[in-house]
């Protein structure tokens, strides 16, 4: 780290922050310049270090150097991360859609949902049975009753499904269905829920908190890979403004961002961002373009009578528009995308 | 709710919207302008109602016009609720100063520090045994260990207690030992840890979450009273912003806002705002101005050798002279203030 | 617009509210429900009067339904608005590249960098003499001894130049020289410029505001319209968020709401709101999938030696390699994208 | 500043990098750590070279240390800076409330409110004949025809007058019957209108953007002061935020904040940040108790019938409460309040 020392403490103060700085184990050197004196500090270092030299006489502030993700970051990790699950794999060369309704609410409905887009090229079927709401006075997922519709769904695709975990009491449960663990915005620094997947070995799709920097991002990774699971896909999915034109405000230089500083892939939610279906495709295409491994999409039978988030989710045509339009920006991103079935292309 | 139709759309449309709204089991009330047609819609909704509405052919946007949150709003319950924390009284006349360090270190820090807030006029100690760190590198807590130190210390001092809950699996064992559970930010929205609160009938402070509208803290509030506990202490305690100069942006506005609209005692937290104990006397005394209950004071008998917070936390003799001064504003604002023990004063 | 009544108001009140709306000349349809009324109101209505109806006894709140404006709005004009620039047509089926330095720092510079974008595709050359700088210590432009410079490369050239204008008494001396004015950021509500911009014909590249809606950069587009100029060019640069990782956050989902509330062009510039050279092919590649019209693109023959802006400014070879993966995104895009002289490509 | 080079950079690279910062005039001192090198750089420095080493190959990010603003900052000038405004004088002991309506509206009312509020403590007049609106279609101010209604009604009240300048070109105009110049919000960045008021010697009032840092306040006040004009006074007024309860959100920290940096007084505005009068009278405490050296309040006779602002402006009863109130806060901050006429108090 380096402490910049403020303007006009005295030499004997100064003197005195040094020492408590070797006091606490580190290799401090000073570089006295006219107006300021500032204090490289070598050694390995912990957050509490810093906050307490943050404290001492004579600092105006400290500036850290090393990144705290030692798990998630690029620095220990050159190569990137490819995540298997199932027969699909995320961060390699093909874009990876993971589509279906936001809440499971019948088996009818999920199955007719998930039979289509995995007909379109989606390669994992979303579709959750616990569900956060705002409002408590709002609909909050099938609970347990959801997860045989889960496994029966599943087992009539045969495709991998990523479905939302809220409680640690849960993630066992859910686990045994369900292929990837998703880890939503709300919840992202929900460190007693990143902890006990971490303890799993289970794929987890960890969504970016509402107003989380990246780097909190990679910090909530590093909470699940530190338990032994490395298994995690980052999710843009749209930060919190002042505009409000859109649900959430899309964020897509995360994506190089991350690229540059974590070997995980990285996916993208445009159907939460936008919160309307009409921007959807937009977003969706930009994403890929933008250098995505994937995207979650929101589609749904019938919007009109979906049970939760029906504005933002893609009526069956449009995905299917937007299906065949993605593959373009794909190859122009020199990714491949899964051929759909021949008759609906 | 009042929906506001699209510019252009036909009158076939416009008659089929009136309709379908009507099926879902409203009253529409259709006004034909010469540019626009609005449609009031009287009955009683929930959110799923509205969003099933904002897909329907020709609308442009839907307007919600009850407040969601029935049990926190001042609609049904207009005189304020006073919460009684042993001797306690908050939401009453008096400011109610609770004080003490982030996290509970050991017995003699915890000790030292409840023995010297509440001789200079803090009615509550604050510590935690339980601490969420952005980094799984930073300490996170006594946990389990620190249970017998509150418990003793609470003991020892005789003054209630209020401690971080982040598990679910916790609320149980803490409420045993600890007067008030604290919800703090990152957890606003975690309705799996606000329902089991719920379901206790413990004092609860609820702090707004980094990036929550005033909107969803009464809605989280709602989730917590849903459950059947009615006594929550709302705490606003700063929000993430562009401004580097401080931790978080303190929105004293918060405060008469929410005044207005709940019953609820609403206190402050200047420390983690500031996020530097130099500028956490002005905004205390500021939060006392715009009509705070309480505040929620971090201090500690060295910071700088806090594991956590300390840059924020108050020294000892800081802390001391903040309370004599706190005493005018809380005259100004007319309310009272604990007379502290007399040598101190 | 729709008036909200406040719970509780008596119908004495609410009826002195009705008769009021209709004194300020408006046709008030009043709507009882149970918990709330309503009253939604007809007629031609500006700005003041909704201010005046919202400090009337009884007002809750006041939903305006009307877009406010009258000339940027596709509800006036449905088809877009193509604006010809020499011979580059902007909002067009073409994507239109704007590249060149930030600065015009020298006649040397600024030729070689001229002639290096249009070679490559770049169908207007930017280049600012007047910056407007965070500090008055930082280089502020060539001001008016780069005119000459302007007049000159862009003869040599043969391409049309877009340059930024701070000052309202240097909008005539620009516009002789300048083929696009531009209005920066910071001066998105400078309505004294904006007016004085309005009074002439040329084409404006008008930015969005570091912290404006979308709905205030279609008010400023307003401004200039209604003095009589057309030829407005909307620019998305980013807005200010809590993340810090980039300059700015590029709001991608712009474009789409955009295009679907006004008819005028509408392009992005990835390297001001990247702040860092790395992220901008990125961003640029993610803006045209988005749907955007054009790009803005800083490009510097030596970006170490640039005066304003260099960690952003892309090397001349990154610029290259850049146009040539655009091409393929344009294709996938639906859109036209310029062949560049053939050998360079 | 300090250098922080990217982990993995060869050495060959890192000499080459101390070599071209040694050519660029500074004094590197390279530091090498285990993981990571550093180089702190002694010298006096500007943010072009600053931009000009970012671009450096090995460079990860540059840390710069000193603050920018030499004439605004504290490090120059410790002992704080008192404006005298006539008899008034803005950052001594007393607490300066200026009051009046947002715009002139006509001599009648200004006359009316001028009187009042003078009558009851203010010792500025507020009141703006050019007024920024975000539409076009909105009432501007009286413009020039004003210019006789400040002049007559400030020879009446006998008190000075704060009204707003937009336009460079008026700003000598208004300099003559004007004794402090406002510069709006949206204005804090139009470096043309900053430079033609730094060239008066006029007080003025700045107040920080909607979306502005303290420190980017800090350097617009820069550049008043390096055109000769000392006489600024700072003023916080709410920055932008996804929090929609209140029009901005007032951060009440910027005044311990800038107490600390900056030698110049500092005033805030609870009417614009509050955008609703109900919410006034808490901020305008709270920011007495936060340290502030004065208020910008709006008041009008019949807020109902005002052109702009109405919503947020103190109808004349609530007014004189709010001056009764405040008095007690200003003494429990150790301030002075001036004693209003006899007859009201």
């Amino acid at each position: 780290m380096v402490i910049i020392v403020k303007t006009g403490t005295s030499p004997g103060v100064v003197a005195q922050l040094i020492e408590r700085v070797a006091d606490l184990g580190f290799k401090p050197h000073p570089i006295y310049g006219v107006e300021k004196t500032v204090i490289a500090v070598i050694g390995d270092k912990t957050q509490e270090k810093i906050d307490t030299i943050k404290t001492l006489p004579g600092v105006e502030r400290v500036v850290p150097i090393l990144q705290p993700y030692k798990l998630a970051g690029r620095e220990v990790k050159p190569e990137p991360t490819i995540i298997h699950v199932g027969d699909v794999a995320i961060g390699d060369r093909e874009i990876v859609v993971m589509a279906g309704p936001c809440a499971v609410e019948s088996r009818e409905q999920y199955l007719q949902t998930a039979r289509f887009v995995v007909s379109h090229g989606a390669r994992i079927v979303r579709g959750s049975i616990f569900k956060p709401r705002t409002s408590p006075h709002d609909f909050q997922g099938l609970h347990e009753e959801g997860l045989e519709i889960l496994r029966g769904v599943k087992a009539e695709v045969g495709m991998p499904i990523v479905s939302e975990v809220l409680d640690p009491r849960h993630v066992e449960m859910l686990a045994e269905v369900v292929d990837v663990l998703q880890i939503g915005a709300r919840n992202m620094a929900n460190f007693t829920l990143l902890s006990e997947v971490g303890h799993t070995r289970q794929p987890c799709l960890l969504k970016r908190g509402i107003s989380a920097t990246l780097d909190e991002l990679l910090k909530a990774a590093e909470y699940i890979i530190v338990g032994g699971n490395q298994n995690v896909i980052l999710c843009e999915r749209g930060i919190r403004t002042f505009e409000q034109a859109t649900r959430y405000t899309l964020d897509l230089a995360a994506v190089p961002v991350l690229k540059a500083q974590t070997h995980l892939p990285v996916i993208v939610d445009p159907s939460h961002a936008a919160g309307n279906a009409e921007y959807v495709p937009a977003l969706a295409k930009a994403a890929i373009a933008a250098g995505a491994d994937g995207l979650l999409i929101e589609t749904h039978p019938h919007p009109q009578e979906a049970l939760v988030d029906g504005p933002q989710s893609l009526e069956f045509g449009d995905f299917e528009q937007l299906m065949r339009q993605l593959k373009g920006f794909a190859a122009a991103a020199g990714r491949t995308f899964p051929v759909p079935a021949a008759t609906h292309n």
